[in-house]
């Protein structure tokens, strides 16, 4: 049964990386706990990529406009995509957010996943690039608490550094966990909030191949 | 299938139900995100409950043996799940476990679902009470954005107070969006690291019908 939804959620994923390619778009699908600053993320990564390239973004959420309505004050196009239930977005869920959504060719297409470490990490959207993000509030065992996470994903953010004085975390720690469940990670650390780190994701972005 | 899923999940549940009212048993579910700091709200109340009243409690997570292990070092009863790509604690589990774990008369039991603020709220697992913890570094929009789990819930604990000094968070916003979304919604206030409202905490708890 769970490989009949996985199989079927694959075929539509295909699907979708076939449409990307077309338009030349590079989609990355960002996935964490609740919280972790996935938004304010991509608002400072809108305002810094102004001008450079042409940005789209699909909001994944159980509820609420919150997130798509924050998008859409930076002016950048937005799908808003209300999972109810759902635990996580899918192939299809994406599919028909790019049917609302004009993507330009040559954009960076962002897909700010539900909240959750766990069930997302199943599901492949067509994405080029899953981005797993943690903040320094969270702990440094989750990588190997949450390790299907962190085997499936590309690239770690993680967020938040400007909380580091208050809060018992272990960065080299935590990088050696996520590293031991999956060595080719790209690991990248970031306070969204203040901005540090935002320029080396930005350059990081930029050289990403389509 | 969904249907199908949660009906034999109730069918477990009401039997756990059953154990637990014959041993007087009270137990708790307790839910979050992950890294919100259930573990170390455990240590605290283990540490706050002792002579009080027996404790025993069930460990969820996708992997690792940690947060069994934290609590073993306490000198209580813990069993260990772990649930691999599973996303939530489910009946069938609990009864498992408590075949490994002998509970004691009129014990407290703690079940720490796994970190997953979305799908545990759909399964019972014979609990007394719902617990939904969030911590204040995961923004006061939460209620809003995964209502399912404020409606399921009887109580609701904000951690980690001692880092609203470094963040963005509205305290009477949120109990607005929390009693928005469930009237009947008990709300405490708490820092588990600083041991600010324990105390409020273990009074409620001892005051608890089983």
């Amino acid at each position: 049964m769970e490989e009949d939804i996985l199989g079927k959620n694959n075929l539509l994923a295909s699907r979708n990386r076939g449409y990307f390619e077309a338009l030349k778009v590079l989609a990355l699908n960002l996935m964490s706990s609740p919280g972790s600053g996935k938004t304010t993320l991509l608002e400072k990564t809108i305002r810094a990529l102004e001008g450079r390239r042409p940005v789209a973004v699909i909001e994944g959420d159980q509820q609420t406009m919150n997130d798509a309505d924050r998008i859409h004050k930076t002016g950048t196009p937005v799908v808003q995509v209300n999972t109810g239930n759902g635990c996580h977005l899918d192939a299809g869920m994406i599919r028909q957010a790019l049917d609302q959504l004009e993507v330009q060719e040559d954009s960076i297409l962002f897909i700010e996943n539900v909240g959750n470490l766990v069930c997302p990490s199943l599901f492949e959207l067509g994405e080029k690039n899953r981005v797993v993000i943690i903040s320094v509030t969270e702990g440094d065992d989750k990588p190997l608490k949450y390790p299907t996470m962190f085997e499936h994903a590309h690239t770690c953010i993680i967020n938040k550094t400007d909380l580091l004085p208050y809060v018992d975390f272990d960065m080299e720690l935590v990088k050696k966990y996520a590293l031991s469940v999956n060595p080719h990670l790209h690991i990248m650390e970031m306070s969204a909030r203040t901005g540090e780190g935002v320029e080396a994701w930005i350059s990081w972005l930029l050289d990403l191949k389509v």
